[in-house]
């Protein structure tokens, strides 16, 4: 299943416009519309508050300690794409700093989720390259040792196959496999269509109680008042 | 001790005006005029820098992955009451969000303290509805099971019964038993007093090693100097 | 090795303006230009965003629990010095806030890095005095039992000799031993000398690929593209 | 809610016999008993495999690094009583060690669970003295400052209240009020009551599927096979 | 890519020969043979120490707290089946004990491999039954969510698509998938060829850097030796 | 201060009887004899219950996922030896099994101790080779960076210089810097004098509150009794 050493040129991206799309709903809503799967460990956090991302992964596998095939993939990246990078092991090392992102930047990337450390980030939050990882970290890796671009990986707990799409934000990243972006672009339209009323509602003072009608399957499981 | 539904309705507060002056001193200081007792585990963190809050607890008891109970708790908030969840066991899950906020705001609680996740945190920072939790996450929750409404609860290591006191700032979340609330608001004073006077003596180079006189205990302890 | 109860106040610091200049190329730069030695434990976060410091360290070792020593470092202090603080046991207690920050920096002190917690975060973040450390904390401390000042300490897995220039931001905290200033300042500066040219042929779409000349040695270690 | 510098001499303890019964069901049978309360975080664990306990609860609350009470509670030790330790705040120091089991075990004592570290595991496990500890660690502790004997606690996520029902093993640490533990002991009677005629059936091949009378549900719920 | 609420019944298993002679090697030199890919976070402990099974992975999707599916996949296991399960969100729940041991054992199963938290260990250990999991809790689960079975998951950090060979021991969990099975047990004899010969030089006081030649590129990468 | 390709072979090691004589004592009586110093970090544990060690350190200095330099190390083993491990960053992969164990026993080693994770745990508890480590993990290393041999480390937090003592059981990893070695085991040798004496007066049932004379400063710090 896990080839080292290959560069998958063509990749069947999911449809950009979906992309942006779900990006516009954010993670919380395209992850409920989802079924509630897909979504990477929360341990997984933007380098600056208020980032937000969406589009197609391409994927890289690295070593520990070595940030070679982000150079590689930097290449394959083609606009709208967002790059997703996963380790052969845990790593919290610095992968990526603020060269990486202005070459990532200047092919297209709307960002970077890693499962691994950052650095330079006071440069990304300038830059507002918005990157996703599990650390941050001032130390630097080495250009030693071949890994793969664009095959299926692991990333965060989530399997990521190359074109999916990725939606990320303050709450976290979520994965959209690309052949049921389209049903889930429509599951969270559905989701959001009356949510406006809905918290215009609450604001309002109406409780969710009597909003979702939940008084009488709460009796039901047997809830009981006491005064 | 611990019962499964049931919502207590009625529960004696703290007072509420002592409840808003103690959170005027912080965590910090509140925690310092208690003995240094009641603070919850430090991973309790706020979803933006800044957030502050004190009110009395309202106090609820959830399950893994199911956020029903938060419904049912908004009925119970009144205004002033700050909301603190416990689950039954570890979970990141996003229990609370944008609309849950709307709900609690309208119903005038001062803040949610939740020994779990919660997400829409852009939204939560934009409405400045403070929260504190372990963890943020997009992952939602289902509504199947009964837990309970203003029992005693254990969040975060520390023991929380209705109506207490709670204080919450970027420095931790205090909870000061209702029956200590007076008597804790003191020692707060108490404590503050003089630290104006006696941070202008800091600030124009005075030591500590003076004016608290450590000198002589430093010495008896045995401390050395060598040059 | 390690002595208790004992304050060295004659320590050989390295070169102020040596340490003010690796400053200005930050955690991540230095460390490279030190091989790649001498991190802290990502752990070490600034306690708000945009924290920079670079200067002489001053070390303290403290106990669980108890912040006594760092009123007796305090004295020690000269401007330009950073306090590393250590503990001899896992903590995350509240060492230090407001006025202890108050006095350290009218001692001249440019931060403080400590494995352990601080509060009063939000004062700490007014006064823009940087502080990085393990964990945010409520907690205070007592001030019963002697440690040492200015002997060589182990921090966040870094051992630091009193008068180490210590670089931090928000990439991490560097330790470059004092007798290794010279050469790693020369080292950093040869790092940067032509980032700006190279970050201009970035972002105009030249890839590393190219510009690092990584090629071939990418072929020759077998890296196969697939179409 | 806590005091300090307090001990309880007399506490109702739960019936000593209810005790010994409901430890021979073991933590996971008399935790469903409880509707699944009262467990403490899986964190605790015993220090040599195989450990098996149960009795009443005697509590100690202790400050980090000291262990002054442990000798204050072995006093109030009486034949069948468990001893549980909290600490004010985390600590993974050895506060308990050979010395004092062969007290505590001189005392009658069944046991110590410990929400901190423990030391001298080869002699523990040669005595066979049981111990639920989060941590193992020869870092000793001091003797200076007061805790309190036989309040109610928090350990490990858990309230105990003295006198309550411990049932200790290899699964974990559970805490069963002492209001409760006639009745929890019924419900763990009745849980096992067909187990081995349960086990027999399984060990001959019959499905829980079909023992259960699961597949229906299953069907119901929408599950659906595909070949 | 995730169905929920389905059971796959046929699946392609790797053969049962291989998967046998494979478990022979053990994880570590099936894991080299394998080009170091495959492992599952090392947080994968086995229950009991010695534990050793190999065979071919079933897999199973479950919800936190809920292990409705584990009796679904008891069904699908065959003679020298190994249960794979993961769970959609992070959980230490106790979700498998002695009597779905006593059901999979009588089904056929080598062993349980799942990402959360099992029960009953002293009976376990009993059985022989063999269990990797990352939590020990006493905590139940109830049965009320469909999962799937027979679909590709992520567990610990591993893709494992039903029929792949996995090889557990102490040293940890391997994923192999079906189509390289035979080529890596070639490679596992291969490794493991001459290491009765390499062993006996080793244990008469030869060193590795003789028997594996490695002074001359030692000396090439700059080692120097200072006396 | 760290030098990187570098083997020291001559080093000055602490007298082996003195090793030999502080290892009887175990690790925590020696901690307390050092004045609490120089333990490692508590989740060093030994890869099989009753390990025990003591002797002269020989340090090494590994990258995250190479082994070269243990290979480099071996030849400086002399009989009595110690090996000390630490890595440049956080690493869990398998650094060490059965072959290099077998080198290392030739060599006259008596154990390891590596900040990192070790393999094929099942031989080395038959071979009795006594390790401690902060992982296990089936994942393999490479040999292609070069460290160091014999510079003074940190290892799990304690600074270890080449030659030192270590002790080493299953209560943790303690360092006594060679120079404190010999005052070490006297201090030692006199905490053990009378613990004989103690541990039976205890076993009879006298209290340590009395044996201690603890009741009267008890009473001085405000300890109340409630009947």
């Amino acid at each position: 299943m896990v080839e080292l050493g290959v560069v998958y040129r063509n990749i069947r991206r999911a449809d950009s416009d979906i992309a942006a799309r779900l990006g516009a709903f954010g993670a919380a809503t395209v992850h409920e519309a989802m079924g509630r799967m897909g979504l990477m460990k929360p341990y997984m956090r933007p380098v600056y508050a208020g980032a937000q991302a969406s589009g197609t992964a391409v994927t890289v596998l690295l070593h520990p300690g070595d940030n070679w095939m982000l150079h590689v993939v930097a290449e394959q990246i083609r606009p709208g794409d967002i790059v997703v990078a996963a380790v052969t092991a845990d790593c919290t090392d610095g992968y990526f700093g603020d060269l990486l992102a202005t070459s990532f930047k200047a092919r297209g990337a709307q960002g970077l989720v890693i499962d691994a450390g950052v650095r330079d980030v006071r440069v990304l939050t300038a830059m507002k390259f918005p990157v996703w990882s599990k650390a941050i970290s001032a130390k630097g890796t080495v250009k030693t040792t071949l890994g793969s671009v664009n095959i299926p990986i692991v990333c965060a707990g989530a399997l990521v196959t190359p074109g999916d799409v990725i939606v990320a934000d303050d709450d976290g990243v979520v994965v959209v496999p690309a052949t049921l972006a389209q049903k889930t672009l429509e599951a969270a339209a559905a989701r959001e269509a009356n949510e406006g009323e809905k918290r215009a509602k609450l604001a309002a003072g109406v409780l969710g109680l009597d909003m979702y009608n939940m008084r009488e399957p709460l009796q039901r499981a047997g809830l009981k008042y006491i005064d």
